[in-house]
């Protein structure tokens, strides 16, 4: 991905976590009075981020009195830079804050609807739902009236286990999944079990956003790894697990949210391998597996892992059941045991009532058919938005499975200005910066195919160009 | 309550945080070298705690030579103490801990199960339920594909609303109001938004056990509030406000778990406003409401607060519908923004079916009804087990509401061994140490009456007390 200029507005998460970072190694002394800190470019290179992000850094701890300037010659640590004296003065920028950037856009009411990557609900067998429910209350009278217990109702991991082990070769057994409330509680919990403040975090870039506010929230220092359409550069990436020494490496690997990229199966063993090296855990979100337009997908890292690296998350809410909010974690027993204990004091469950129904319902023959028919009509939409956008001079690359198109558009293109013009016509997407953990990406987009009918979906698109040709001559 | 005396396994988290407390101001320059700290005494009636911890904080810090003694004359500040130089060393010992000590022994399995506060499914209508879930099918047939927004369902919102302005007189709209997975969750997301740590926290004493854990993993400076059978010493809390200026005050002032206390009318007008006056914030727990034995309760603190002070958290699932996990937190908007925002990173929304089936369930007349028999079963289990107790030497107040005894046991009783005995014939109580902020109340015991049966509940006491014989001559 090529990087934009920064600009103030975009730049500002990053800058602070370097920022963060300059000022905790002083605090802890190993950077004294008087010397010379790293050039910007080197920093720049470490962090693989623009020079412009750590010069703005350097910037404002010269102007807080803690590095002073020697003409020419770079930075040094300011003596009785008060560090040492009173540390709450300098808390950590980053930590506690609770930014959501995905879900203010999601806010925006619209007749197109292009930012949300959900599935239209007339894709699902909705007139079939309700006798899933009735046998689910024929078997389990009383499922209102009970609680499960906080890893998960044992039916439904116990079939889960198999269903996992028979899919993908999993060596599992059911104490080592946990049941969550859709993957964005899986995602907030495995944050809050393993990232401290100043913890190293590892994010695809671009990534999902929501992933980037909840490990920012934990104060933990992101660097971004490039994701391209043939994966990582993964000599980069072990170069960066030797300098950063990071917690753990969140990743999308297959039909990757925004790029609908796939990790190739080469790279995923080589992955798990470098990870259980460097002792990096590998957070694997999985959300779109069974959403594939040609042949189906590598298997998940998780399959590769021998070692107890890899955490693997699997969401069922995007293409079975937004409602029921039913996500599984797989893991071995040592961080697990944190998970459950943590799990218990954010929510004491997931609904017993959900897990029952989405049990009976996801292992039912009629879901497993449908899956194939919802294959076939999103392939038709994702195609049919791609000649739509074929009359622009926009570039991606064809997804093979996913709900999105990732998109890069003209540089020149006033995005703030495309996008607010948008809103005023009733079409959301998602502007690229907030995938981005470096917040640039400023000449992409986000566009799902996945939520309007065909009809909605080729007037937005149409509607959509029209904006942009306004904005763009 | 009446304090033991602590032993070294029970005072641990509470003298970790008045280690953490000294620690912190001598870190900050409040306490100087060479200056005298606050006498044991001092400190133990600061924090409404033994001289004991407050003596074994002592001890740890004189052995990190942070503090040393002059003989008879007290404590005073280390010089070099070392805390100026690296903060790293001195880590938060509170913070990060992800405890849950009630849900350990929710885990054990037993036929004689008094530990959890549940209700008793077979009290539920059961037959009922599958009618009111075809309703929400019927009338909303696309309810398991979609989303609910991260606030929660605008019906269901708009319902509340109105409950609450009819029932209680709360000045409210449904914009100040967020569903959330149950009661759990709602403390969960107020403690992360607001509680920073070496925030203080004031808890009622004994109180709620996860709320403990929940304010202790956010690093949170823990100030016990005594709660008698007439309330609290409003006298003694407001000294303890001025002193402590305190972030928030967790309670739960309608037939207290695990107490079953009732703060009287007076007391609640007076709280609202001193709390008001200190700025510090009522976070009002409300599960029991509905569970009243003899006349209403008391109107909840929200109704009596005009400034913002009271953030109010009702939780229906324990005697409605467990297996839907449905709660909700009123405040005002200022509050309401980050809850909201941190709700949309934990996740993303409480499931929208079971916001549409406690919708309807709530609201129906038949639930209403349904009300009424279940105060008079329980009330009939309630007595039932208070007439079995009547033969040992306990100590208890009869509540006028709730699920729970609380009851004083002779101090004689050795109590990690009746306890553990009792688990060896399948009964399992909650020790009273575990809802006490400071770990003492080891002659306490919470014993539930809502979930066993009549008959069961017989059996169960009726064991439980020989048990108690064998352990205690």
């Amino acid at each position: 991905m090529k990087r934009g200029v920064l600009s103030n507005d975009h730049s500002d998460k990053l800058f602070e976590q370097i920022y963060d970072y300059v000022l905790e190694r002083i605090r802890r002394g190993e950077w004294k009075e008087h010397e010379k800190l790293p050039s910007v470019r080197t920093l720049a290179l470490e962090f693989n981020v623009h020079r412009l992000t750590v010069f703005k850094a350097y910037q404002l701890l010269k102007q807080n009195q803690k590095v002073y300037v020697r003409d020419k010659s770079g930075y040094y640590v300011q003596p009785g830079h008060g560090l040492s004296l009173d540390s709450r003065n300098d808390p950590i920028v980053s930590a506690y804050v609770q930014e959501s950037h995905l879900s203010e856009i999601h806010q925006v009411q619209a007749t197109y609807q292009f930012s949300k990557a959900l599935l239209d609900p007339n894709l699902l067998p909705n007139l079939y739902f309700s006798e899933y429910v009735k046998k689910v209350f024929d078997l389990y009278p009383k499922v209102l009236g009970t609680y499960s217990t906080i890893q998960g109702d044992q039916e439904l991991r116990d079939a889960l286990c198999d269903y996992f082990i028979n899919h993908y070769h999993f060596y599992l057994n059911p104490d080592e999944l946990l049941v969550t409330s859709g993957s964005q509680e899986a995602i907030d919990i495995v944050a809050r079990v393993l990232i401290k403040p100043r913890d190293v975090v590892f994010l695809e870039r671009p990534t999902y956003s929501p992933a980037i506010d909840v490990f920012r929230r934990q104060g933990a220092t992101i660097v971004p790894i490039e994701i391209e359409e043939d994966g990582y550069d993964l000599d980069q990436v072990e170069k960066l697990l030797q300098t950063h020494k990071p917690r753990l490496f969140y990743l999308n690997p297959t039909f990757q949210n925004p790029t609908g990229y796939t990790i190739p199966v080469e790279q995923r063993k080589r992955l798990v391998e470098l990870a259980a090296q460097y002792q990096c855990l590998l957070v694997e979100d999985d959300p779109y597996r069974d959403i594939y337009f040609g042949k189906k997908p590598p298997l998940p890292l998780f399959s590769y892992d021998t070692s107890g690296t890899v955490i693997y998350i699997r969401s069922f809410s995007k293409y079975i059941a937004p409602g029921l909010s039913i996500a599984i974690v797989a893991c071995r027993p040592s961080v697990m045991n944190l998970l459950v204990r943590a799990k218990s004091l954010a929510d004491s469950g997931t609904p017993h009532l959900n897990q029952k129904i989405f049990l009976h319902y996801f292992f039912s023959a009629r879901m497993q058919q449908h899956l194939e028919k919802l294959r076939i009509a999103l392939s038709i939409r994702k195609e049919m938005m791609e000649e739509e956008f074929s009359v622009t001079d926009w570039k991606w690359s064809s997804p093979a499975g996913g709900f999105n198109l990732w998109m890069m558009l003209p540089e020149s293109v006033p995005m703030d200005d495309f996008l607010s013009k948008s809103i005023e016509n009733s079409i959301t997407f998602v502007p690229g910066s907030i995938c981005d953990p470096l917040r640039e990406s400023k000449s992409w987009i986000r566009v799902c195919y996945s939520y309007l009918n065909e009809q909605k979906l080729r007037e937005g698109v149409q509607r959509l160009i029209s904006v942009y040709s306004s904005v763009h001559q």
